[in-house]
């Protein structure tokens, strides 16, 4: 087979997606021109269809239809609560927990020094603004617990006091659960030190 | 976030990809709409284009823009020995080993009986019909060496040779490049059988 240019076309397009090499790039081409045409002519009207209507939220960064998302929107939502998370991924994880009930900001991306993404790229500025807008009374920082998240809460954190806000992160420790003989020796340490 | 409905759109049809999962399709769908925005376009084009040019040649069932394929079309290839492979992929493969200059037929799948795979849904028929065409002299199985491709090999096997058709098989072995220490036992067998 002298592959078609089309097909080429299309193993190169799914190349570019996160974690598809060159071997799954063409399975999945195969797989989707050959058994599940329906499946792929779906795939290429959501991508349009989503690239055509989210944006960000003006108000929190999220991915909206609407300039406000609706979550911003709500009534029923604490507005003198801000939580900040890295992610819509997180801040759904954080949705589903069922715990909070405030407003969100979402960086979209968290402080990294070694990959070059430093505080203007996830949009401090507008944070500190929303975050002293008066409204606000407590800001939860709920970075991931990995190195950068902790940068980023650190950054975040100072920024924010400065400006006299109050400043809170999510509680490090055992997850609910767990064994603690295979809990690593640096959470169980964390949760010595914070017990209560 | 409540989650918009052009998002869950979108991870639902990525979904459908072959080795996909609700978190990967998640995680992708985050990174088209969030940092690939351009990637994500290309991909639908590249669907659409290739939905609406790709169809099966007419002559060997590989995935081609024209009516026949290039390859089928071609006067250097030696139209007296004819290789069934299972795929498009298959075929690639045996192009890129460079020791196959006849035609192909391409079977779009493999006989398997436990997925109610018959020889009617591997369009045997044209397969006998074109082999018995009077032009080829040798029909060469290439089908894989698994379960289903053994038997699918078999019975294509006997179907052809009732016609009188010269049938042969891969030859199975040692892969070149490898040590026995690590060559599974079946395979070593069949080579001391197959010796030469």
């Amino acid at each position: 087979m002298t592959t078609p240019v089309s097909f080429k076309a299309l193993i190169d397009a799914l190349k570019a997606l996160p974690g598809v090499g060159p071997r799954t790039a063409q399975r999945i081409a195969f797989e989707l021109v050959q058994r599940r045409r329906e499946e792929a002519s779906g795939l290429a009207r959501a991508l349009e269809t989503a690239l055509e209507k989210l944006r960000s939220c003006e108000r929190c960064n999220t991915l909206s239809e609407t300039p406000i998302c609706a979550l911003c929107a709500s009534p029923r939502r604490d507005p003198t609560l801000l939580c900040v998370v890295e992610t819509p991924a997180d801040q759904i994880t954080l949705e589903h927990s069922g715990a909070f009930s405030g407003m969100y900001f979402v960086l979209m991306g968290r402080i990294s020094p070694l990959d070059g993404i430093g505080p203007d790229d996830v949009q401090l500025e507008t944070l500190i603004n929303r975050a002293s807008d008066g409204v606000v009374k407590e800001v939860i920082l709920a970075t991931n617990f990995t190195n950068e998240g902790e940068v980023t809460a650190h950054v975040i954190g100072e920024l924010l006091e400065k400006q006299g806000v109050k400043v809170s992160r999510l509680a490090r420790g055992i997850p609910i659960g767990s064994e603690l003989e295979y809990v690593d020796a640096a959470t169980v340490a964390q949760a010595v030190r914070e017990r209560r």
